[in-house]
């Protein structure tokens, strides 16, 4: 049995290998991507992310936990970590997890170190993506810690994105808030038995108003009139805000019936397909970029390579003149 | 007088104007950088990155002003703000800024909304800093917010990184301040007048101490003997642990002391040189990138691009298939 008929059947150990192997983008890792592709496109991808101190990884462990327990569903994690960008050693949260989740076969960890190229991790979380699916496991949830463009590639990765918040992390999250909340199909108030849950949720609704209004207001001859968002237009998803304390289990049910909401949302909508298409667009482009350059380094000359950065770094040409060069064989 | 010559020339409008081109990545932006380039290499690069709620922002307005105040250097800030990736607002900072900061020619404060692709937000830093040191900036402040690859780029972009830290933030910012800890330069403890300080100073100094030793322990027959680092090896920079009250002007004139005297480590060590050649790679690999990107977009036929993205849509082909079908022109 090849490798990728035994990650099909469901052998554990075949899987952890082959998503070393995709990790290490060895030759039999793209092969591999190659024959389980067209048994992907069936889970159901959850991106999680927030600012740091929010708790996400504590509230991933209960929702997969949950739907252990409630469903058959089988669930993938790939914790994109940013913690080390140079060693590449997941510091947070495997060992922690291993204590809940251990022992059941339904459930399947991967930690992913955030070095390497810029599009390298957004590359292999897709591809972590593609094994689990291809794998059969229903939920895959890719959770990143951190803050900025991070966020914008689990939300072009994931079906349904949710962004965890958490009372008094002070105003400079505050403000970082703003940005992320574009992204967000739901929101989760983590740590909702902390002081300052009102503040959070107000915030939260007045920033939310704005990037989606829950009321539109006609003018009907002198009146004035305001309607429902929905009732205008059923096709517009608000999110909704979820108040959780995950390291007790509560409210994760809710966040769950969220997440199926959003689903059948998405299928409903037609944007399911939409979004599943922006990803494999941007998967392509990725793909494109690192393979042209893959390509034209293996055409050039190292010796000629290395005089245009001598002559950039001399300041005789710019680098956009050394490109150009290189890329014209002058 | 030419938009170059005039910047060159030190007009403050015709920056602004040149900055925004720039941005744009306009031709005239483009042909500009190439006049400009011959300028560049006299600035002195600083990195400034840290976790959200460190008060980074607060540090810089406060270096610029030690700057102004106590010599001639002309000051340019450049603030990556991850604040709204979609929208690209600077939602922070420069309306505080500008009270302390306005009205001083020397002084100049440019944001910039990490929107846009991977490559570009590093790649557009890094014409900033450029157009900055072309036109006599010689303290040119690279800021980010946020925490992850953003700090990876800088340390990249900058001849000294400075890594902000504060009390009291949390566990899991403090597991990222592992990776983090790995690019800094000088480490500052902001807000140090909060409890907790020690903790974190201690925290800091443990960690610190992994990647950079500062005794090491030789064996001598039977005794064991303990000698600095710097005894051992001059050339080994540890990075200082500063301590600030940046909102109220506290320890500054430390961390300005500290950025000195990395500046004459480099100038010493020939690391100056090496990180200038390093930044250069790697603009120039960036650039390409992008110019690969571009022809071979204009040079491939959009309606075989979008028959390529449907078969991959319907899992006739994988993208690693389609992107070399592609490129093989079949």
């Amino acid at each position: 049995m090849s490798l990728t008929e035994s990650v099909l059947a469901g052998n554990r150990l075949a899987l952890a290998r082959l998503l070393t192997q995709v990790e290490n983008d060895s030759a039999e890792g793209r092969a591999a991507l190659t024959e389980l592709f067209p048994h992907t496109g069936k889970a159901h991808l959850l991106g999680i992310t927030g600012a740091p101190g929010t708790g996400k990884s504590s509230l991933v462990n209960q929702l997969a936990l949950h739907y252990r327990k409630n469903s058959d569903k089988k669930v993938a994690i790939v914790a994109v970590d940013p913690s080390s960008p140079f060693t590449g050693g997941a510091v947070l949260g495997d060992r922690v997890r291993m204590r809940d989740l251990a022992g059941d076969d339904g459930i399947f960890i991967r930690s992913m170190a955030s070095r390497g190229s810029l599009g390298g991790i957004a590359q292999k979380t897709a591809a972590f993506v593609q094994v689990f699916d291809a794998a059969g496991y229903e939920i895959v949830i890719i959770e990143t810690v951190g803050a900025g463009q991070s966020e914008v590639d689990v939300a072009r990765l994931a079906h349904t994105t949710i962004v965890v918040e958490a009372p008094g992390l002070g105003d400079e999250i505050q403000a970082i808030k703003a940005g992320i909340l574009e992204i967000a199909d739901v929101l989760v108030i983590n740590k909702a038995d902390r002081p300052g849950v009102e503040n959070t949720e107000r915030a939260l609704r007045s920033t939310l108003e704005l990037a989606h209004p829950t009321r539109r207001v006609f003018r009907h001859h002198s009146q004035t009139i305001s309607v429902p968002t929905s009732t205008v237009d059923p096709t517009i998803w608000i999110p909704p805000i979820d108040k959780t304390v995950a390291t007790e289990g509560k409210g994760i049910a809710q966040v769950i019936e969220s997440i199926a909401k959003h689903a059948a949302h998405l299928r409903r909508s037609g944007d399911w397909t939409a979004r599943d298409r922006a990803r494999m667009e941007s998967e392509m482009e990725t793909l494109l970029r690192e393979t042209l350059m893959t390509r034209f380094l293996e055409s050039v000359q190292q010796v000629k390579y290395e005089e245009m950065i001598e002559k950039v770094v001399n300041r005789h040409i710019s680098p956009y003149e050394a490109v150009k060069s290189l890329l014209n064989g002058k």
